[in-house]
């Protein structure tokens, strides 16, 4: 109980039997309100406005002034109160101050410690008593020095990198008008550019005039576990009410290389990770149509119902689009709802370049397309965009009265909560509309087109290298280069079995020292039978090909001695 | 087609062979770029150095200057580049000015349109060509005219209300760190800290020495949903891999009064609604625990396997409280997991005064807390607390190579993303975090015993009051004040059939003429065989005694021609 502090103790022995807390309350501001709205006295003896905060506070009575008990109970004041203001314009400067920073290629990507030692280096704790706003922007400053610059031109290490301005100012406005997507009501704006940006999402896409169904949900994962649940439901409706024990066994069908989220969200389902089917790749990590249709029949001839594809548009490791036209005409053919998770690759659709990548996505019942990712919107904003309209409301509708009253004086169609998993839903559109308004679809072409051809320059840079090794032949199809630096001592080596062994330790010992100079960061992993690759991305706009020359330098610096 | 504009035509009749789209791209910078990373020449025919976007952009080498083809391709130089900093201020003066006009009383809560109508009064549409800056800030002004000031000290039509000034900095903070929480490699503050508060909470709660697990989700729903997914875990581990069908049929038990998540969840998951045994309340609202131990015995007696009890710690309408402890013995009696709903109720745990109220929930396997209410922290704020270490990372971990590489050089521990349903997970935490440490646990304590104490003034004031009618009796138990306003020509009807029919009508009628005059907004709903009845609730910090006063004349002026 040593960090529990005084607060607790008293509390614990609290009754149950309905009376208060045997302790006082340290304050009774209402108590004293009460008597107090409008004029309270002074020190010297007067009689002084007051907005009701038990205090000659001096401001207009219209006033918002619940307490300055603390110095940090903050509340804006009519004529701008110079504190509060002087506040938020405080902690902007350090936001802008950091913003620049970021970009600089002279400053660190991670100034990086052991989570031990971050722990002691700071005093993270919290505590019963409050700090003065000096030490808040104290905190804020601490918070950033050892944050992950994700806007470096020089941070390859995720899918999502980069730092839109225009898409940052979004979700400063998005936060500060602080409010949920369930109903219009609350919402009205958001609502109604959600509804115009999935229109134009699945006009994309191809599905005639735009029409449709689609949500913006917390991330690809959670949009992929939609889609498994209406493809269930559009198969089975009564499961909704009897559950899985009402209907047959169900598989889904997915490629080995396919994000892991399609077993995450068939175990969460009450389907099980065994019934997710994992159908073979080729060597580029592309889907095999054939292998899938054997598997479906088999699945069949022991009874099971198919009810679930997955097919990739862009892979998390090697970038690769499954033939989203072959896999079409299979789930066609055996009746098969088509998802395509495009959370990686989806943007692709906005390239006139690229989105022949996607041919067959017209053809899908769903589709995931994670904006955060490829189009550089700030984290989250994740699509799952839906075929047939009406689905997602009757597999999810619950129909809460207390929200979804069916005698309010608007169009109740645009109530879109029900038709979520979630009750409350963060306020994830606005940064994408603003940012597409800001560019235009050819601003997104181009910004996504400049990614390509860099991945394409650092292919072309080491496919005949000394010392550097693909693990797939061609030239990338996505953003995704993955490659083996072999380090000299490494390189000779004739007994195989020793080579791999060693190599399989380069990537972590580079990455590990790349994180500790903090001068870029790149991601690696094994797959299959493969030992340890980098896996290299682009999708920061800041990136130029000078940023992909240093990080080719900056692995044979750190991995050399290898 | 009409809206789709000329775009996606040419891309349409690409070829699936892989050939490139026959349009030619607007835009190639990547080719140029290649040969002209360091000089170009300027219109004069000097050589001027640049930073790779192949103009003479005059900034030094180490600056980012992706591009300016599009005035609204923004990025920071070194230097602060004017036109970036000067476009991220004047929203910061934008997101300012809202901010005081939203704590003004003699603004508008709404400035209501019918979708329709507002849909046509702005252009909201999304277009190939890119906008100015200008463009771009009048469009966050017309966002924010026609959004609701949920900061407004009269807003009272959710369970999220108020903006906390150092939550709202705390969130642009968030927003311009822009990362994600799956591991400690890309966010070792946030994930620190995440840490660091979910313990406090279990402290809190009263769990031995804050041991236990937990994780910020994305709502209380989903957090409802965890905690249903880790209770079947528990139980059936198998169901991880082998589904539903592996087990036998499942039951869960829940208050009628309890929040829809739990059969949103129940019907997710494939355990289905029908197996949610909805349990009788008391005219209070509370679970009445003689009734949930009968069905959990008629269950067992029908072959049934309870595996679930989610007790409500401060229903959604009503405000009612669970009576933890009597439900604590039932399910360790029958060995039933038992779940605390307090996304509402929760933060009274915060409080000296009225943390009684919540006595037992320290039995509980886990708990639903939700900051973003009681707490005001910025939405979206959800904590799913368990009693049980590592059964999160059990239930739900699936080890994808490429993000928890097993040989990284920290400990990884800290890498929490696996026990997540969701893969990038937004940052919450930092919100929290922060206004914890400006207030102090007794400013969030002062917070809510505040709110809860106009709560109790306006029941004080309306419960004799001529025209009033309260729907249930007693002081409330959290801010939930329910009641029926009857004006004069429904007040003296004798036909009870009628004036139940009349009174229906009611407050849908206030609410819709609230929402015109933007004066106020309180939310309303029928429960059981009740007709509909506003439903006031307090947790904004800046409402005040006065505005409690202006609801009940505001009621009145609206409602007494009905």
């Amino acid at each position: 109980m040593a960090s529990h502090g005084f607060w607790f103790l008293g509390a614990e022995n609290a009754t149950g039997n309905g009376s208060q807390s045997p302790n006082t309350p340290l304050l009774n501001v209402g108590e004293a309100e009460k008597t107090a709205q409008a004029q309270v006295k002074a020190e010297d003896g007067s009689t002084v406005e007051s907005c009701g905060c038990n205090k000659p506070c001096n401001c207009p009575k219209a006033t918002v002034c619940f307490s300055d008990l603390y110095s940090t109970d903050l509340l804006p004041a009519l004529d701008g109160d110079a504190k509060t203001m002087n506040f938020l314009q405080e902690v902007v400067d350090i936001l802008l101050a950091y913003i620049v920073e970021s970009f600089d290629r002279s400053t660190k990507v991670i100034d990086f410690h052991y989570p031990n030692e971050l722990l002691q280096r700071n005093n993270w704790e919290l505590s019963d008593e409050p700090e003065t706003l000096d030490d808040i922007l104290i905190s804020c400053r601490a918070t950033l020095k050892y944050a992950i610059k994700t806007a470096h031109p020089r941070y390859f290490n995720q899918l999502s990198t980069g730092l839109d301005m225009v898409g940052l100012a979004a979700d400063w406005l998005t936060s500060t008008a602080n409010t949920n997507m369930f109903t219009y009501e609350v919402a009205p704006v958001f609502v109604l550019l959600e509804y115009v940006t999935l229109k134009k999402m699945r006009e994309i896409i191809g599905w005639q005039d735009g029409r449709g169904d689609g949500i913006f949900s917390p991330g690809g994962a959670i949009s992929n576990m939609y889609a498994m649940l209406l493809a269930r439901y559009k198969m089975f409706p009564e499961v909704k009410e009897k559950g899985m024990s009402s209907v047959p066994r169900l598989v889904a069908f997915t490629s080995e290389h396919s994000h892991f989220s399609i077993k995450k969200g068939a175990a969460a389902l009450g389907i099980g990770t065994e019934s997710v089917i994992c159908i073979k790749a080729d060597e580029r990590g592309k889907m095999i149509p054939s292998d899938l249709e054997r598997r479906i029949i088999e699945a069949k001839q022991k009874g099971y119902v198919p009810f679930f594809v997955s097919a990739t548009a862009g892979t998390t490791v090697y970038g690769a689009f499954d033939p989203l036209m072959a896999i079409a005409d299979i789930c066609k053919k055996h009746d098969v709802w088509m998802h395509v998770d495009g959370a990686w690759g989806g943007s692709l659709l906005m390239s006139r370049k690229h989105r022949w990548k996607l041919n067959g996505v017209e053809r899908a019942n769903s589709m995931t397309w994670n904006p955060h990712k490829m189009m550089a919107v700030p984290l989250q904003c994740s699509a799952l965009l839906v075929r047939e309209e009406g689905l997602m409301q009757s597999c999810n509708q619950m129909q809460a009265c207390y929200l979804f009253q069916q005698d309010k004086h608007y169009d109740l169609s645009y109530d879109t909560g029900d038709k979520a998993l979630q009750c409350g839903r963060h306020v994830d559109i606005f940064k994408l509309w603003l940012m597409w308004r800001a560019k235009g679809t050819i601003g997104f072409e181009a910004q996504i087109d400049k990614c390509l051809e860099l991945s394409e320059y650092l292919y072309n840079k080491i496919k005949d290298r000394e010392g550097y090794e693909m693990v797939f032949d061609g030239k990338p199809q996505h953003t995704n280069v993955c490659f083996w630096y072999l380090p000299p001592g490494v390189r000779y080596l004739e007994d195989k079995v020793e080579k791999m062994k060693r190599l399989h330790k380069v990537a972590p010992v580079i990455k590990a020292r790349m994180m500790e100079y903090g001068t870029t960061m790149v991601s690696y992993q094994p797959q299959g039978d493969k030992v340890n690759f980098f896996r290299m991305v682009i999708s920061n706009p800041a990136a130029t090909f000078e940023d992909i020359d240093f990080l080719i330098e900056e692995i044979e610096r750190l991995g050399q001695d290898l």
